[in-house]
């Protein structure tokens, strides 16, 4: 028996960039939280702390600066392609860059004046490797809630149970999702923005029995939408509303006055795919 | 000497209550975070673990819950008024009552659906007392950004300054302001809004040579739009965003590409009064 | 009627400080959160945007580390003295420096080698001004727990009242606490130990019929152990620990398994006070 | 082509139990945050929002609580293993469950009385799936810390390359470990204890040329004290410590006064294993 190195990878985490793009008076903004991670011949730093191997990650940091300035930034996948690509073309013994890019969203007040959107987070995580390129597109906190149209019933029972069913209950969710494209290619800004309807389109409009149909219809919808998309990861979070049991004040409540929980809550996680989709070149999750 | 009880209160923090009001097939809801504080003859439970004056903090949730159902919610100042004259009136040895309430706002998607908005949290601070009711309104994380317009030079410059002067930059900020009404009947809803835009306006449109005097044009413009206002406290974050120093790579950077810092941070912070406004009647920070 | 600027101070938040001292091969370490604030006649740069008066924050931070390397650190209260010392005495229009101190534990594991102690964190505030220098010292983030000898009965019940008394619970709290100190001349390191000490022993010794109870003990405590300190607030966050109901699963539970609630949570403020204290210098909130 | 189910689970999630087990007057508590996930034939919610396979997220909760009171807790592992033989034996459609637990660690103050200790999480994560049942163990936000005896030098130097090559530098990391065991029959309170051991020490006495190296000292010695591991990720945040140019002020800076940086920071990740080992049965992450 031995004791060996197994999987490993190294980079820098949450680079951030602001990028101001300057068209005469009237500026945009781009910004972004970048994560950098190289995988591929990285042994004689672990056994020998011999770094000959490494490029330091304060030179990643660097590059994304640096790229920022000289390509300018476009949609977090292009920028996340151009610097993963650059990655692998000039280290000769690293296989794998992989990219990920937080993006805040901004709202114009004035041709030099912003507002930051809080609501929810777009992301990407980009793969470049030597067994392909893969781009994964998503959305973090995007806070849903129907204060109607939701049951739960018809559920196991066992001794263990005491939760009554609901035939009327709010469901409320943040939607944590993830997409793949079937290429790098895409209209990346068209595609976010159809994915991002589509979720909330099929939260809006699924009369749901349980959060598991509303994740199905969720990812169903994207595919429909969006034929560049060859499959969704979502992690739906339960956000439980517990109704208040107002009788001991002499009060009935008809579903109108709910404690809003923080935990334990519910945790529903899948993945909706087309069947014909090719396999995924490298490992995603959520 | 001797040892005794200093000034104290207690109460119930953060309870969460989500209020469905259902017109039809039509719903809309308050999401609110409550606290309530109260002070008076409290020395027995203190001296000796009588709890004789005590009303449980449970119970002070339950009644908030209870006169959501009863008297719905409102705008959260309307919410805090009824709560805190309910303590006040009903325990006679309680002589002030602090309700404060952060509420969330959430954009209609459908009758039933909604869609959080997490950019800002709109405040309010109540206080019923003996004294006086004090009615503090106020808005946290209100996060702006202006990409140019924003000087900084001419200061001090001692053995340890390194900083040049600045004749073009970023100035960011994530706005905390609380306003104080002159009395406890007013539009909250209407001021509310008054408010809000009057802060984003005054930083949109000053041309800055410092961060203070930025607070000072927003803090004016509140009280210059909002006659109802007796003063304005804003605490602003100075959310340094750094130009790189792209030289290095054959690169200029003429004000494009900024690391946007996390600490240290200026905090810069300031009250603008109306020199005739009334004393205030408690105590009120940000 | 004119809109006028009130009271208002700037500075520089969160200068991040990790000193090392090496005594030959041993080294030790200071790690600390610096936190600078000044006040005096600043209303130029308010009005006008005049810098005339303005240090920089950048130089306020330069400062704590040029003071780390010339003068060390030692006790918080120490280092925060010389900062507020510095600037109030050089510059003239100055006539309040509030400096504020978060110290974080490191335990030690070899001669050069320490690990983070996360439980607490040593506070201290300290304000040189005009009128006196004061200087208080805190504890922030000491969660304690005892799992019986505390009871809560005898308290108001009204309409909306449906706690049940109890004659043992569980009592969780994340102590905070500041203390006045009666001089600025103090041996701050054991004046810290003393306080600590008293709080815990206090939070471990005393059968509680309320936290308010508790709360007072662990004052006078304080004050019956350390003559140099003044007064003490407390701020005690009443972690409630549910008693499951195992019942409907045919099992009684006599105080072993608990829900360890987040939200809401019951709030417990109060000062304990020398009835011949001088009075405070400078306003001190928790 | 068809719109499908994938990979898909559901469970609750952040269960907080706090058992107290009484002996005599002695008590003892553990205090934990359980998460529950379970896999299957679940389609039929899925697709349908027929829940006739679903067991309810609130009864996983209640199952919690129950075990905890009938076979109380243990080790966090043998709890995990309780839990998860429970739902792979009763639901006969369930061929995965995955039970994660974080404990949190209490420091003895008295018969009943306890302090927490907050540097740092114990954790595990126990799979019991029909092909067969894997435990994971780990620790989180172990902070460490070393002020010299760690050098970087020898790296690849490309066109964004600035960074000085480091012959004494300050090394600190927050570790998050996590480690296979080859069996479900384990003394898990000797193995944890022993494993935080040997990272702690591998740390302490590694003469450092990178962090990498670093991790993969930690790794081997864990494998080398422990026998009844199989293999150990690792996931080590550079918390990078920038030296403070004082040369502005006239002042050298001989590695004494530092800048604590937040971000961006280096993320280095790597697997040690037995050449031997059995292979994974289940997924598992850091």
């Amino acid at each position: 028996m031995a004791i060996v190195l197994g999987p490993n990878r190294y980079g820098k985490a949450e680079v951030r960039l602001v990028r101001v793009v300057r068209d005469g008076d009237t500026h945009s903004i781009a910004d972004l939280n970048v994560g950098i991670s190289l995988a591929g011949e990285l042994q004689a730093t672990h056994y020998a702390g011999d770094n000959g191997g490494v490029l330091p990650t304060d030179t990643m940091k660097n590059t994304v600066y640096a790229f920022a300035k000289e390509h300018g930034v476009g949609e977090p996948e292009e920028f996340a392609l151009r610097l993963g690509r650059h990655f692998l073309a000039t280290l000769g013994h690293v296989d794998t860059a992989r990219i990920t890019v937080e993006a805040y969203g901004w709202q114009r007040l004035g041709p030099h004046s912003f507002q930051r959107e809080g609501s929810w987070t777009r992301t990407c995580t980009v793969t470049v490797a030597d067994g392909g390129t893969q781009v994964v597109s998503g959305i973090s906190g995007l806070v849903l809630l129907n204060s109607t149209a939701s049951e739960f019933h018809g559920f196991i029972k066992d001794r263990y149970t005491t939760l009554p069913e609901s035939h009327d209950r709010i469901l409320a969710t943040a939607v944590d999702a993830r997409w793949r494209h079937l290429t790098p290619e895409t209209d990346f800004a068209a595609s976010f923005e159809g994915a991002r309807e589509a979720l909330i389109g099929a939260f809006v409009n699924t009369y749901s029995h349980s959060l598991q149909q509303t994740l199905y219809a969720m990812g169903t919808m994207v595919l429909t939408a969006r034929p560049e998309i060859a499959e969704v990861r979502l992690v739906l979070p339960n956000k439980h509303h517990y109704l208040v049991d107002l009788a001991p004040f002499g009060l009935d409540n008809p579903n109108e006055v709910f404690n809003a929980g923080d935990r334990p809550y519910g945790l529903i996680e899948g993945t909706v795919t087309r069947d014909d989709a090719p396999p995924a070149t490298a490992e995603w999750y959520l």
